[in-house]
């Protein structure tokens, strides 16, 4: 089945122009004025944008996680990411300290298998010895993996220390493969939850007061030294502070390879969320690194114009109420997670392109092409042109929508963008050459979503 | 006559890939593989890199200046250009104080005539009032102009003060046009160059005291503010100062749109050159800005790397020895410009991509791409893809060369960049789709260059 | 008559101990424990801190301007210095164009006689030719002045050009006295008055809308560009913006001596009171520059506990209802002024000190000793030592207070603090050795202040 | 025995004036005009500067390292400190692993006896317990210790990982002692280590190379912001890079309290010395940070100029050709330390003073006032007023002398200094009230020297 956009605004990262494109056995076969296609579906779109599917680098579904698992799976996850324009998502896979990565990369496939949408893994090094660096070769070359991450928090569980890093962004560099973090200082946050514990602040409140900005900059600043000492790129995920964009800019401005990553949440949500006097509408917030006060929004939003931070993406990992109340009494036990794939596109367009921050070409940089030429998906995926995948987005700049967990597709009660007005919404989206999401309704089925290979040495 | 490029790696601002490429009037006809055609010509590019033509957005040939005129005119000049694989020059119109823009823009066009590869113009703005507004928005509407200089030195001649800087960066903002600048306060330099002077200081190595760094910091940063003040965007022209580097970098960084060319020359020589004891030789350097202090080199290279600098120029402006002696007793008299039309890619990959500070594709940004957007040029040219401009390079990325005076089209007998061993050199170029250039042989004809129409509201 | 100061602790920018004083004659006497004098007014300063009187740097008393006089004349403005626990001030002696510096100068010292409070001049640069420099010399070497201000802003009036700043630096230079400057550039902010008035914004919401943070910005780093290219010393007045921050920091950072003046106003009030819809109430906060938005407090309040700024001040200058109303139809004809000579100390004990921004030393320093050393009247004042001026200020920590119009000194009916709760409270002022200010009643009488000579080459 | 300074020109850290001066019984009795005393030893200080004796905050006297003891022991280390003008040293206590804190400082404190210049101790963490914190409660409360050492580097020795550091830095800030870090990245200095050595590289020209700029970074970085983070003040030794420079000005910027310590070797000696030839020569620079890029001298000496870093130091820690030796075939182990003691207010006097960069003034904050005050020592040390301790430095600044191992004192038979021409020595010692050195002559003994007690909660 074929299908003809015709007459959109056809906006790339680098090109805006009006021109009807038909999508031929998943790809792009043709762009041109006036096309037509006898056994194509026809979907008019006279006065929107046609845009590359947007690729969301960072999503945990059903993840396995501080004793529960995440509510949104391959399934409802990726569906809820067709519905807000997005075509590809990255998760990760996280191996248990002592776990075989093969064998956690096998059981993350197993999962995807009922993926609406298309996905690809990034790997997570979450111990050391000489069958990791096997592995990572094995995945390398067999595996399409290209990139492997580092949870510089969470001690005494899959916390990386300096040597593990130093092993693994080494290893990496052999490799080509490229080294991702996320960075918290975890000897800080181990400290501080247990002084905060001891003076008997449970609540959620005192989440935000156990992640300091500085414990992020900290880290953010550590990853990127060590890579830049060993010659290694590095990608930051989930930047939310003011330093960490600092730290990244500083070492940019200085000829290092460093790529940030920020959330949709973190650029438009702040910690005030975290005084709210419901229990459940403060802990439904409790994600790592949490919400941020008001002027490290600037300083996300500086850094995204300005070239420091190049990805957008949110962390999707979607815990429901009940699961969130498994801290009732102890703030470091409530699950970290906040979902968002859904709404990540509409919301980068309200508070970025309606407010004049950004150009609708930078949004599709931001959405999708970035991560595609940092990951190496480029130009197969974050493209719009002839033999290119057929993922795409017909955007609807006119269109206005409150975003609200009473009709996201997430699966969980709760939304952090709840009530906010945007001006900009997907109004169908492609994924591998057909309507996936059409007006408010999923078409694709589950299982309709590709695996990606990555291949390593990406050109940056 | 068409022209099919066998077997080259087609490498451009985001992709590198090996491909055939087929040129058939003027234009990009077919990239692909094993592609054939009956009556072209056929260049084996095997081994060989092929890239968008250079384009130089800072020459001035044949320019009436310092009462003589500068010796390259648009035939050698862009004879030179093709021999160093640029295939467009941005060129300047600029009036003399309360002359018609239009009738000195009219002047430059027919000089131009003769010119071997494309070119286009910015206008200066050198005085103000309401024809002045007035001629520039026909220049806009009827002559392709899109950009418009101004001279923040050059006091009691052309310089342009605040109150020009405001009214004119005020109109561009209105038409959509991009103001650019040429940035050192020009009452220092007055100051200095009469104090030097004074002080019986009056040979070339004078001529880099009276323009110290922070001459060029301070206007670099006040136009930015300006522009910045009134929501204009802003390019800067020969940036040459850590200063001036970091100015635009704090402007990007809090959300500005400013851009920044720095000149091959700027990148690899420093101001040793003014303490030759051959008068001659010190003189053949004297341009402004002038050549610095060893830590603006690296300075500039970090701005390179990290974005603050987007476009590589030459502002060639060739005087030969008899026009530099007209200051042999006073610096001030000196006509101000070196040539590198025809080196400024060689320069730029020996010293950029051979020393791993930037990759073969931001290369092509760099020397071409990255300029077309600015000046929206592009996709039309900084380019490879079907329906653009056959306009390339083919580069042989193993051939070594030495820079020479003696062996540049240039018609002065200095060269900069004397004796500089490059590996990367241009063995044939395209332009327009024919062959103007063949391994030291020009091929093109006087006048076969083509005025190229810039429209406004580029889309940065 | 001698004064005797008991049990007080003695706070200066370095030290913190408990003694006695003993001022005899003017200067500090004694210093010591169980000091006793037979004929001296003890006062009991247990519990209470003794520290250096206040200098306040920058003031306007009965300043002719925007055609009306300041309210506060040297007597009333003097007398609420000294209220507020300020022993100096430094005012301005700003001739018109054309008008001789020393004439100008007699006739602010012949106002100046009627004084509470001892007090200095700072002479304005507002024209330029042979007899100005001529009389800057005549200044420094027979009147004991040793600073020279210029306003960049105010076009078509007492603007001083590029021009007239390289030549007045370049005389202070040569003088060894130090150039000062307000920082806005006059040409945009001409620009953007007219702007508003020609869209019919008239009121006093149009006048920070005329006066952006980037045109300060922009005029300090020209300020601070042209200073270093000449090799001069520069001191910035009423920093408001964190871009004349930052611009004072690069400076400072790369070895240029450059010093920063901040005014209490402008790091406790923001822009938000020029919505009052009130005209009066906003009108009577139209001062230049005009109070900013929130996050330039922040900066400033960086600046100065990193050192960037270095002086507080207030730019008292004070318009009554009746003045302001002069600019009823037209913001650009408001009187620019505040008052808060009165309220300096007590604003930056209670939003430095009591907040945990700065120490008891570090206030000392920026309120007194900073400026006695930046302008060389250190250690005669800013200093608690033996044969140092007896002009000291008895403060009380733990006393509170509501600052309002009603209760200050000043001759205005309006007060920008009005309402603010401060902590800690001048009890006692004590100038040249007498108390001039007890509990709230002035004891000094008109003309007991003193003209203070300050000579040249201050020694940093 | 009472001596009297006559005619000499008092140089504190912020005034300059004529006095004489009077010391009585170990202090300072009297400064004033046409002082005399029957019993003093009159000294003629006319021409000549009279400054407080240098502080060196960074010496280790007999320090067993490496398997050897430093030759340099607290008698042949403090002679030379005194010939140098330097009349205090802050050594360290370096407990080995597990052994008691109080044991090790007694230790010290035996070996200490010996000397002749006043001394006082910095206690390093070199591992952690309950009783580690307990004994540091005990050298605050009975052996007046306020600070103390954590060293990032050095792995599988002394290295304090970051739990040590986050709770060494709470017990410190607890306590009001400040902790003070060497800061190099212990992880990655062993991975490059290791790789240079399987690399087969063993000599002296692999030790930069181990330890390169950036590991410097971000340890700078990772101390201040667990500081920071945890509320507490800290100081780094001897900070020898552009980007630790940069670390302690963002902190600073950044309203956090962070000193800087930079020594008098890395200021003007760089890394080229580890391309000595002669082996012996390039492994007597071997010390831990190593000598760098000349880029990085400028970057320190901006840190001065600035006010980044505000004490100066020599990390004296001699080593002889013989103990060098030890690292022959293994680059490892070669025992890191220089000497210096004796050079260091020399060196800063020619390099900075005599070159424009810092007033005599700053010499005098750098050398001596600014390590009193943040060690808690002033207004004991670091000054020149009535009752301040009488360790005085009479300084010639008009006599040469070319610094040489042939006429050091120290014990060692290498300068890195060596060669280099001074202008402005210390002619005359007064330690105590003493004359400890004068004109070549060491006059002190053994024994002479003073532990001096540091209280807590220095007021910064
Ligand atoms: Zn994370
Ligand atoms: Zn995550
Ligand atoms: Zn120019
Ligand atoms: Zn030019
Ligand atoms: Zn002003
Ligand atoms: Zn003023
Ligand atoms: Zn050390
Ligand atoms: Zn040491």
């Amino acid at each position: 089945m074929n299908v003809l956009l015709k007459g959109g605004t056809v906006v790339t990262h680098e090109e805006t122009y009006v021109a009807d494109i038909l999508c031929t056995d998943g790809v792009i076969a043709e762009i041109g004025d006036n096309l037509s296609a006898a056994d194509a579906e026809v979907i008019d779109a006279t006065g929107k944008m046609i845009m590359p599917g947007g690729i969301d680098p960072h999503t945990h579904m059903q993840l396995p996680f501080m004793g529960t698992v995440a509510k949104d799976d391959f399934a409802t996850g990726t569906a809820a990411a067709l519905a807000g324009g997005t075509t590809t998502i990255i998760d990760f896979v996280i191996p248990s300290p002592q776990q075989s990565l093969l064998e956690a990369y096998q059981q993350w496939r197993d999962w995807a298998e009922k993926a609406h949408s298309n996905y690809t893994f990034h790997v997570a090094i979450t111990w050391w010895d000489d069958s990791v660096a096997s592995e990572m070769e094995t995945l390398v070359e067999k595996h399409g993996v290209n990139s492997f991450k580092h949870f510089m928090a969470y001690k005494n569980a899959i916390m990386a220390t300096d040597d593990i890093l130093v092993a693994s962004f080494t290893k990496c560099l052999e490799l080509g493969a490229i080294p991702t973090v996320h960075a918290e200082n975890g000897e800080l946050v181990y400290h501080l939850q247990n002084k905060l514990l001891e003076q008997g602040v449970t609540g959620p409140e005192a989440h935000p007061l156990s992640r300091p900005s500085s414990v992020e900059g900290e880290a953010a600043n550590r990853a990127i030294s060590i890579a830049k000492t060993l010659g290694a790129p590095i990608y930051l995920v989930h930047v939310s502070t003011e330093e960490a964009t600092d730290a990244i800019r500083y070492a940019k401005d200085h000829g290092h390879t460093v790529f940030g990553e920020v959330l949709a949440g973190h650029l438009v949500v702040d910690d005030s969320v975290y005084q709210d006097t419901d229990w459940g509408k403060a802990a439904a917030h409790v994600m790592s690194p949490p919400f941020r006060p008001k002027h490290h929004q600037d300083a996300l939003w500086k850094g995204v114009q300005g070239g420091a931070l190049q990805t957008t993406a949110t962390d999707h990992c979607a815990f429901c109420a009940a699961q969130k109340a498994m801290g009732q009494d102890d703030f470091t036990k409530i699950p970290n997670g906040t979902a968002g794939v859904e709404e990540r596109m509409m919301v980068l367009w309200e508070k970025g392109v309606n407010d004049g921050k950004i150009t609708p070409n930078e949004f599709v940089a931001l959405t999708s092409t970035n991560t595609a030429k940092i990951f190496n998906m480029y130009p197969q995926k974050g493209c719009i042109r002839v033999g290119a995948d057929a993922d795409l987005v017909v955007w609807d700049p006119n269109q206005s929508r409150t975003l609200s967990a009473a009709t996201h597709k997430s699966a969980i009660e709760h939304s952090i963008f709840e009530g906010m007005e945007v001006q900009g919404v997907p109004e169908t989206t492609l994924c591998n050459g057909k309507v996936a999401y059409h007006k408010g309704e999923i078409r694709s089925q589950s299982g309709d979503g590709r695996y990606i290979d990555r291949p390593t040495y990406a050109p940056f």
